[in-house]
């Protein structure tokens, strides 16, 4: 076995899930993501940890939902198995990323409104996804096999201790803020010039650690929940939205709310998204990559948003932890993620100090305080 | 998808499991046996029934069970998924049946006895354990792979009403018996003259459906608990016990107990077998083959003590379906199947009458009553 599978299960175990003796552990496999299973599996018995396998197949998904009338139940059996366990590590890596594309929205919603204690009881397990290097996803991401694998490894086998301290500072900072500017001026596309409201908001070092509050491997993001957005922001990092490809996004907000979209490509399913709820015109999360070995697109949002040198607004759903004390944020049944590149003529800026340009941090510079 | 594979998810889900609408389902699929899992899930959507996955993987559990330092805990989230559920569908075909030829002994023992519970659980649902054509499974046959599934689906997509009624008839005779005596007289083999008390014993008609008490797709055969066995057996289908090739095995029994025994190959895998415990060394089963479209022996018990023209009887543990009234069968970790082929020079007698002769049975050809 490549030894860097052997390497990402330790570091999924012990970085990432914390993992400690006695704990019950459900690994969910999908169809071709057994080799980090494997891998996965001796980790856990090393530590002594109780192992439980689930079969996460997007196939048996999809000739369970088209068969079925709609009138979904939970299992019983399957919820206890979540609120009695302690962590969940889901393994991704299917055949094909299209084979849900068939399902129609109706039974999809109705399946995931059936199961939403199943899911509340497995986001309070210390949870982590991650995604095994597979044929699939790297046709996804326009490369061949072997360097989508050293694209996935490096994004995964990294010092996460030392860029959780790089981190840490934009976290502070974004604590000690009441707003957020965002500015592009590139000839090339229209304007983005945006502010949001972060006051009293948490932010999250997302160093794909549950101890951190992230539950992605890979990770590197800081993001927090904004409100009362007002501008225009244009996204120019491509999608894939409910099967569709989506590129040039321009969104104006007033009073916190989307006024005006349009969209080079896939307008159409970002309308889908605005229509869903109230909530879907609202933003439920800001957040800015920080993970260079992240250096391209992969078409495969658990990478493209920790992207170095961009930033990601989010439609829908904003999360408990950006919420101090409970407070009630952005909700919503989506939460649809688009990408702006700000690696060239940009900058970021808190209560109006830039604390990014070009993608270049303070830190890293000195450009903060100008 | 072959449909055959249809076929056979239809006959698992209708006839052996009879899954309700509403049944909460746990579907376990082992590595290469995915395509049954997708029929299976089509199915199980199509009557409304719960569904939720696992993965049976040999490579996992071996990875898991070697790193492990012994002391194994079982998970109570697995516990509580089995107390749920309803029926349990175990999908086997893996990728290897030699994959956990390296786990030790000791460690095998220990893991299965931290899971008693679990597997009491899964033996109170309504389970069912049947077989994909693999390759793996086609090679331990020494059969191509298509003629290998032929093999599987002939044994599996048969009129299971049909036999169940033929079957019906040798199980009525077995209960209203008090001794079963089997004799062989091959000029080719030592000689089989072997008597057994059922007296009070309850027969299952293992018609491949929980509502015969049966559990195994494919079945086929007719079973009870004997006690009390004196004589000499000769069992001459080859077997594969805890990894090892087992040949030519002769039993000779006094008051119930094994007093003798030898084998052309694989003795220390019997003396093992007959040391793990006191119940080891009498029998728990015998059995009689009824499948015919089980027509050769494929290393598999699954199949092979399935077969047509032949009886097993199984060293150790009894099941409580022949025991009424909750009586207390033979007790023993262990449940190991032996077989005898009856096609030539046997006989089968029921308290001195011969029910079956090469073969055939009384109601095939009127050899009873002689």
């Amino acid at each position: 076995m490549d030894d860097r599978i052997h390497e990402h299960a330790d570091v999924l175990v012990e970085w990432s899930a914390r993992i400690e003796p006695g704990d019950d552990v459900i690994v969910d496999v999908a169809e071709n993501a057994h080799g980090l299973g494997v891998a996965v599996a001796e980790k856990l018995g090393e530590i002594g940890a109780n192992l439980t396998v689930t079969y996460g197949s997007d196939e048996i998904t999809r000739a369970y939902l088209r068969a079925h009338d709609g009138e979904f139940e939970a299992s019983k059996g399957e919820l206890a198995l979540f609120e009695n366990a302690d962590a969940y590590l889901r393994l991704d890596g299917g055949r094909n990323t299209a084979e849900t594309a068939d399902i129609e929205a109706e039974t999809r919603q109705s399946y995931s409104r059936s199961r939403w204690e199943i899911r509340d009881a497995r986001m309070d397990t210390d949870w982590v996804s991650t995604v095994h290097p597979t044929r699939s996803l790297a046709q996804q991401a326009g490369m061949a096999y072997e360097e989508y694998a050293e694209f996935v490894y490096g994004a995964i086998l990294r010092d996460w201790e030392t860029l959780a301290e790089r981190m840490a500072q934009v976290k502070q900072r974004l604590e000690e803020s009441g707003t957020v500017r965002i500015v592009k001026e590139r000839d090339d596309q229209p304007k983005t010039d945006v502010t949001m409201s972060i006051e009293g908001r948490t932010a999250v070092n997302s160093a794909a650690s549950v101890a951190y509050d992230s539950h992605n491997l890979p990770s590197g993001e800081v993001f927090t929940a904004p409100y009362d957005t007002d501008g225009q922001v244009f996204f120019d990092v491509p999608m894939t939205i409910d099967g569709r490809r989506v590129r040039n996004v321009r969104l104006v907000f007033k009073k916190g709310e989307v006024v005006e979209f349009e969209a080079e490509q896939g307008e159409d399913a970002i309308q889908n998204v605005l229509e869903t709820d109230a909530g879907a015109r609202r933003l439920g999360e800001f957040g800015i990559g920080m993970n260079r070995d992240i250096d391209r697109f992969t078409d495969n949002i658990l990478f493209d948003e920790k992207m170095g040198d961009t930033v990601h607004l989010a439609l829908g759903r904003a999360y408990d932890s950006n919420l101090p004390n409970g407070e009630a944020g952005n909700d919503s049944a989506v939460h649809v993620d688009l990408i702006s590149d700000l690696a060239e003529a940009s900058r970021i800026e808190l209560d109006g100090e830039t604390i990014q340009r070009d993608g270049v941090f303070w830190f890293e510079d000195g450009v903060g305080g100008e």
